[in-house]
């Protein structure tokens, strides 16, 4: 099978060429010390792009480990957790926090919304009892979006710790870790960092370190262990096994494509981008998924396939004819969607999407006004200040 | 500057993947055994590529090279020699002529349109003292393409020897160097292989090695002697000098990719985003540069330039705007250039092309209907069936 | 801090060319078809090496990921497990095992040794009761080797499954897990494969995928689980999570490496340079730490730090002043570790780490025979009929 | 044929993998914005390696390119020149400037040794009317050196324009453009620089740019022109011509590289490389090439070989049974090199070429005290402080 010509997925995405030069840099010994420089600078970096001052923990496989190390380590048996669902993932970490012991409380939305900051404040207002609330900041698989410059606040005044998934926005859309007092936040490169996948970037608010250490049920010498990367590497400098030298190498570099961008540049790109790309949607008469502009991400376009068609259909014609990988809702929905991340966030990649789109659905017997819908998106495009890089 | 987002010129193109990894090779010895292997090897895929069974010669600079070396190796003081001229190419090669002291003959046509293979049939048979024929295949600045199907036996049958600039040819427009009968043609990697520039590929008939050999005027001891490499390499496995070592790396893999694919394949893929680009310059209301369809080469779409505008301003305009770049006429008129090339006469680039060109227009005052000729050519794309590659 | 010249740890080691072109190559999508074409090309390439019919599982983190998963997926609260201990990594299985809820039995050795197959024998006859023997096959940090030709067979004979850690013996030395009668071995590429760390290669076979399925305490649901990886991916198609796009480049590029040289002559290989590696440690007057010659491993010879040193000044010092990083002991004792892994198993690396350990030796004020190790270590690579790859 | 597990010739030699990752960025068209700016910052780089204010030619082909563009433009009819002739790229000179029309006068001395300073002064007091000498720094095929800070200004003083071949010896030997005042200097980046071949890198005053101007016979319009390339290029910011993409961002790359390490860091660096080298080839047993200390060159270590055996067997078994590449005499005579450039004129690397050199002659039958060559050779390296990159 013929690699795609354009990956415009919702990550792993298409990577900076300075990440792929990184990841071709010769191996070195985990304690070599030209590697134990690059996993300190690295930790300064993410520290830098999170807005935060608590620690970073790059915990060493996919954002899935860091979200469960951090719920693991967080709930005890009978804990009191509010979860905001408004999507897959949301959903998912409901079932790992029952699983794990917690006493669940939801605020549950439709997949094509996300929980009002209003409602959440209720909720908090009448369960004082609430001590930990989890969020999925960008609900990836729906491309919608929590408020949580409001939610974040709204919990720490209440006494609440906060677990968040900020996968797919860090880097792209605006995440303030200090700002917005997030005790525990969960991140990855290969979304808006346009880097690889491998590596969970997170931070930890002493806060949260308190209630993981005094946990007796929070993992320990294990894969899952946060305890184990504190206490042997962040204070002891001993990796607590031979850590993803490669990942690392593409991780600095991905912090360095962003440092050197700016983090205003990138959420001004990604925005420009989604922008766009939603006002070609729409002039090509197809329907966005989120039910109104205000509920979208910048990272990611999710487009509703008509009835007539399934996700999979459109993927694979996309793919197969126009060499555009995109992708599908991943269970949130008869859905696909066009990634604006990283590199991919840039000039126009977004109409390389809408015209891959629009022609697949047109081949598909959907009728759709493609001309209009590209020229829409190059609007939008061409009106705004140029802020690519690449 | 920021590096371009795509970059869609008349060449150097963007190279593929391949080519790229082959580049960070580590640099051998040039007398390495493996090195050795290397030339060899990649001199029996070129001749794969030119379709001939005549010497290949990799001269170790860019075509122009090849093309000095060939015509002071071939001319001799007052030899008559008939050039084909159809554009700037054409051009500078009859003032190579004359430097060299031939005898010159030309016919010419204006640079958007190709010399007639009945007037050069008229022409040769009431010259017949005529004993070189020089031709550029496709004249990149202008976009178009001489018959020399036609042309090459024809010559051959008048005992007239050629000298063929298939420079932006070969590998994405059909050409037959032994059926056609040509002597020496010259050629290069970085148009339609996708790879670098930096090397000429050659093709040498042993009656253009006689008449070489006989030329006591021909290069000699010289880096523009192809007798050097032909007495000390070709025949002694020793090299007159120390080749680009890593240029060869990117050669080899740049044939590699295009013998996978397949001569036929690659020649339908560049002729498919060609068609896709024309059929698209057109609907958006703007005159292709050549003139007529019969003359264009599928390696790069020529579009005239209005009036009002230059050349120049409208590739800053896209490439400061849009991240793409592309090309200007290079002396052959106020136009510019899609080119469709190894790994971007593929899939959507043209339509990326297209909304470059067509949005800059608009950008800079110019009527364009921009959706119109997006839809255009991706009616094109959808219709024919999938040839991609990458 | 510059980068080594040389990287003769005992893993991560220097990659192959190959592995480190494969890491640079764009990421995709982790459902593009292509990379799912290479997950599962990859998986039976794993399942080649391990010359086994088994399943093929490649979890996505270090190889402690998968000792974890298979320790926590096979072990039920009371379940009588032998372990045997030789050295660091032989100890920490049984912590976890104990940790697990096993029944603990342990054959231990110095760590300069490896447990007897006479004595695990008489220890199983003595002990119906063992239904998992679990054995480190390299001891890595102390360079000893256990005899797994006939251990496996022995305990299968009894009905005893076995969990085997080959992870530094993968691809280097010997290892059947067929023939063997393994049930679940894992692996990981950073050693004798030259290779990415972050992946696990695993095999498993259907009596351990029955055990396992009946554990009701094998992790599932979570990063830990196999389960989840033979129900979603194995049996389903979807991934339970993003795998690591980057890192599986790199491990099918080694296992291409090693396939194209042959198992045979990699195994070879490695033994010709460890056998170099420890005549030269003899004639230089200096000790190897395994007590006897046969039960040294081939990836990483071991050698005796005298006692008025410490081996953190002797790795420190060798890296600093000759630019070759070494490893340590990790616990194992007061030695440091020459690798002969991958690439560094092969021509003259064995006589760059001698001189590197040797001279830092002398620097430190111990007496050494430097060129009269060098020279022995020479003889032997000599008279050995070459078999080397790059 | 597998790759060399070493390269340690006398160039082409092993890169910097920073420059093999420059190689591998994808290629630009030639009139990009970002790759006018790499030309223009390129040439300034160079010239800080040079120590020049002169005009730097960036000619797009291996050095002999330059150097014969050089002698083409500068050699009228009848000229009186002075060739220095101390092996074949000396010889070689004399052979094209009389080719050229040159009177020719020439110092010769065997090849095993350089011109003496004293004899040059003579010679140009002796004959007034010389108006060009052209020299080669340093002997390449013979490892030997030429007093260039003493013969320089000596014909400046004189009004004697230099041409200068400072190919092998620019960046590890230092070369002093302005302070010796040399007129035309030709370097090239695949020898100390650690760079690719395929430019010529070279400096040019005032007064040659006047001399090649007013030399009616100089190549114009040509591949051979410096004069297209000061018109065009350096005067007008036209390309006369597709520069070579690729081996300019390797270019650039071994500038940076030897930059941020410093002239002069670099120097110690082959000094100390060099200086084992020759210590290890004595204490072998083995003859030194260049009759004396004083004349060789740090950038590569030239052994006699002994009669009984020829260079070419020397350098096959080594290749073949070590995996190391070195050179052979070229013409010079019987000898084999051991290139020590860029980053093989660092740490171990002599050491490693010692080790195949005195193994091979060792296996062909010759007495080689190889462990105290080694020996010798840690010692220099010992005793010396540090100074390697990486």
């Amino acid at each position: 099978m013929r690699d795609p010509d354009f990956t415009l997925s919702a990550g792993p995405t298409t990577a900076y060429p300075r990440v792929l030069a990184a990841q071709a840099r010769q191996i070195t010994y985990h304690y070599d010390p030209a590697f134990l420089d690059l996993f300190r600078r690295t930790e300064r970096k993410v520290a830098e792009i999170f807005l935060t001052r608590n620690d970073v923990l790059l915990m060493q496989g996919e954002a899935v480990l860091g979200l469960e190390a951090a719920a693991r380590g967080l709930v005890t048996p009978g804990m009191p957790v509010l979860n905001l669902v408004s999507g897959v993932f949301g959903k998912g970490m409901g079932y790992w926090l029952k699983d794990f012991g917690a006493e669940l409380h939801e605020l549950e939305v439709p997949y094509n919304d996300s929980v009002d900051p209003a409602d959440v404040e209720r909720y908090l207002d009448e369960h004082p009892e609430i001590e930990l609330l989890t969020v999925v900041h960008s609900e990836t698989p729906s491309g919608t979006l929590h408020d949580l410059a409001a939610i974040g606040p709204m919990a720490h005044a209440r006494g609440v710790m906060t677990l968040v998934d900020c996968v797919s926005s860090l880097g792209g859309i605006e995440f303030r870790t200090d700002d917005w007092q997030v005790d525990i936040a969960v991140a990855a490169a290969q979304k808006c960092l346009g880097g690889p996948p491998g590596i969970t970037l997170m931070t930890v608010s002493e806060a949260a370190w308190e209630r993981i250490g005094s946990n007796p049920g929070a993992p320990r010498a294990s894969y899952l262990s946060m305890l184990d990367w504190k206490e042997k590497w962040l204070e002891g400098g001993a990796f607590p096994f031979t850590p993803s030298v490669v990942d690392m190498h593409g991780i600095e570099a991905s912090c360095d494509q962003l440092l050197e961008e700016g983090l205003e540049g990138s959420i001004a790109r990604h925005d420009l981008a989604a922008r766009a790309c939603r006002a070609g949607v729409r002039a090509m008469g197809l329907d966005l998924w989120p039910r109104s502009e205000e509920v979208t991400a910048a990272c990611v376009t999710a487009i509703a396939v008509p009835d007539v068609l399934q996700d999979v259909q459109v993927r694979a014609h996309c793919r197969e004819r126009y060499g555009v990988m995109i992708s599908g809702g991943q269970g949130a929905g008869n859905l696909v969607r066009i990634g604006h991340m990283g590199p991919t966030a840039n000039t126009l990649y977004p109409v390389v999407g809408l015209a891959a789109v629009g022609r697949t659905f047109a081949d598909l017997g959907i009728s759709v006004q493609i001309g209009d819908g590209l020229e829409a998106a190059l609007d939008v495009l061409s009106t705004a200040s140029a802020v690519a890089v690449s």
